[in-house]
């Protein structure tokens, strides 16, 4: 099934009040995605859209942002599940170009929370949850997040000093990351010490809002060995869902969406988690890289918790994951932090990634989850 | 490329404000579409909600509706291009099931207008346009149709009477569909004195804000066959779009991308516009549905009027076009819409279109378009 590759990724730097609109703000990710492919802005058949709508007062911006990346008249349309957005535009685009519709698609994603206050921020954010059964009553994200971190500690004795080194870990690596927003290392301490935000939670171990926007292109096999010295292949897709509410799901120690995504994404890539070279995880909270770990299953349940003490998340261990910082140090502009996470992994497979280079990195694997634990996408990309 | 089919649509009855919550109301489509096929709940592989997300509180809805109707833990998201969302999803649909990674996807389309006030609704609407250059001078959707509708009338001599023929039309049909906001017919006095909205259109020259859901199911061609009596083949697709700006056009006496989006559903089905037998076009004002005939080729440009004059777009003329009232009798929810559409040409195909059934109708038309001609969709189904 190796026959739609990325041949361009991109992304803006990741901040906390970008000073462009969102047209341009998505120009700096098309740029760089277009750069090193010989392919003019008329060969895009087609471009998805990204975003989670609540934060612009623009309408229906996919025409809007058509327009001024000069892709009119080609049709553009706008595909969204929250924070996995742009994943699921990649998974779209696939089956555009896979369906012999078109030869190569752009996913376009974006957000300018700053847009909001941090308060509406939080409020429309709570919306994401059951409006009318549960976010009303506090399960909001970091609430839901807490929920799952308290049953993980009740169940596997989960510590929040473990939960810290994850962050430890990937302000390490966002230091060194220049797209990031946090680039400052933190201590255990530092993590320790910082304000609770719904306990077990605190202030370090959640991801920020941001501004920012990424970009992807993809391609049919026989354009892109044409027109890119290294496309990366995709090897596998996984996609599934689990209930909108909390009180409908059967586990609070692990994503059901997740676990069910990335079967499928093995299974389509013919591969295990014993293959995979690099990871790029949807670290929203400290706790969300945990379940990750045993989610995908590099781990066992209730042993991820080995990974980081152990750090063989770090670039030189046996499964480096968020080696660009994450979530956690990029911030988290929803619609754009999909097509960021694969622009990692893009650059990790072609051997671009000097600031954190993992060796021969072959195989690597995205996990992007869009709500509490709601949209689950794996994908699973390849040299 | 007849390998995918529909094999189930329905449509709540649409109405100025329905008295139950958007899962509710995307439930009672979905129920139809159920009807008469052989399938049960856990056989769709996935479900595309099409919405324009500004009129509701909760966010991201996909998830929440997958819940309801019990699709979960399959993908589920959201496609969005405002009024022609849920032909976008269709296409998006035959692209999932086409590449081989789904066998059968539903596509549902919502829209619950009546949580906004008008006035509300009017801001909204407004900033489908660009608001930074054009929304706040003026360009709402009305008053982007009144500049095509008096560019039409100084290149052609198209006159006010000629537009009120069209809604003459589409209210006779609206008068006998159970599911139409309005079923009232209407006569040519009535719409030449109904109150001016935005010079040449009267409000009877207008579609109204509506309530209401759509749904439409897709397999591929091996389960089509299995559980359908009657499955309608997707023929051909079309899409395109064109400037978000109005000053960005070329031309004010046709959509360019419905022409461009026609075209290319032409060239995939392999028919000419003479091979049409009944088609569904996208009239949310009486303009609108006069620029369809001439950019779907059924007449010359500047020659539509005389398929109205001649009463060619009756359910006994040489193109049937709307006779199930149209946008304009059936109110128009912005994501039910499309759904509504090609539920009306399917059923005309499968002969059950008892209150306004074209004789031996064979290959039908939808025509979808989103903003003020951004976005261009058209679709060819055939028996």
């Amino acid at each position: 099934m190796d026959d739609v590759a990325i041949i361009g990724v991109g992304q803006s730097v990741f901040s906390r009040k970008c000073e462009v609109n969102i047209r341009e703000l998505c120009f700096d990710a098309f740029k760089e995605a277009m750069e090193d492919i010989n392919i003019e802005n008329k060969d895009i058949d087609a471009s998805i859209t990204c975003s989670a709508p609540e934060y612009d007062k623009q309408r229906t911006p996919s025409g809007l942002i058509s327009e001024y990346l000069e892709l009119t008249p080609k049709p553009a349309f706008y595909v969204e599940t929250v924070c996995s957005s742009s994943t699921t535009g990649l998974r779209v685009a696939w089956s555009l170009i896979k369906s012999g519709l078109h030869k190569v698609v752009a996913v376009i994603g974006f957000q300018k929370m700053s847009e909001l206050s941090s308060r509406e921020a939080a409020e429309v954010m709570g919306r994401g949850a059951d409006i009318m059964w549960e976010s009303p009553f506090g399960i909001t994200m970091p609430g839901g997040y807490a929920l799952f971190a308290r049953a993980h500690m009740a169940t596997y004795g989960t510590t929040e000093e473990q939960l810290a080194k994850i962050r430890v870990k990937n302000a390490s690596y966002g230091a060194k990351n220049p797209k990031a927003t946090y680039r400052k290392e933190l201590t255990l301490q530092d993590i320790m010490n910082s304000a609770p935000i719904t306990s077990p939670l605190k202030m370090y171990d959640a991801c920020a809002n941001a501004d920012g926007s990424s970009c992807i292109i993809l391609a049919s096999a026989d354009v892109a060995k044409s027109v890119c010295k290294t496309p990366i292949w995709v090897a596998g897709m996984g996609a599934a869902t689990d209930t909108m509410t909390m009180s409908g799901r059967k586990s609070l120690t692990g994503l059901a969406c997740a676990q069910d995504a990335a079967h499928q994404a093995y299974e389509m890539a013919g591969v295990t988690p014993r293959d995979i070279d690099v990871a790029e995880v949807h670290d929203c909270f400290t706790i969300s890289e945990l379940l990750a770990y045993e989610d995908l299953g590099f781990a066992e349940p209730g042993k991820g918790v080995q990974l980081i003490e152990e750090k063989q998340t770090y670039a030189d261990g046996s499964i480096p994951v968020n080696v660009d910082g994450g979530l956690l140090s990029k911030g988290h502009p929803i619609g754009a932090t999909g097509g960021s996470q694969v622009r990692t992994i893009v650059r990790q497979l072609r051997g671009e990634a000097s600031e954190a280079q993992v060796k021969d990195a072959e195989t690597g694997l995205i996990h992007n989850i869009g709500g509490v634990g709601q949209y689950g996408n794996v994908i699973i990309l390849r040299r």
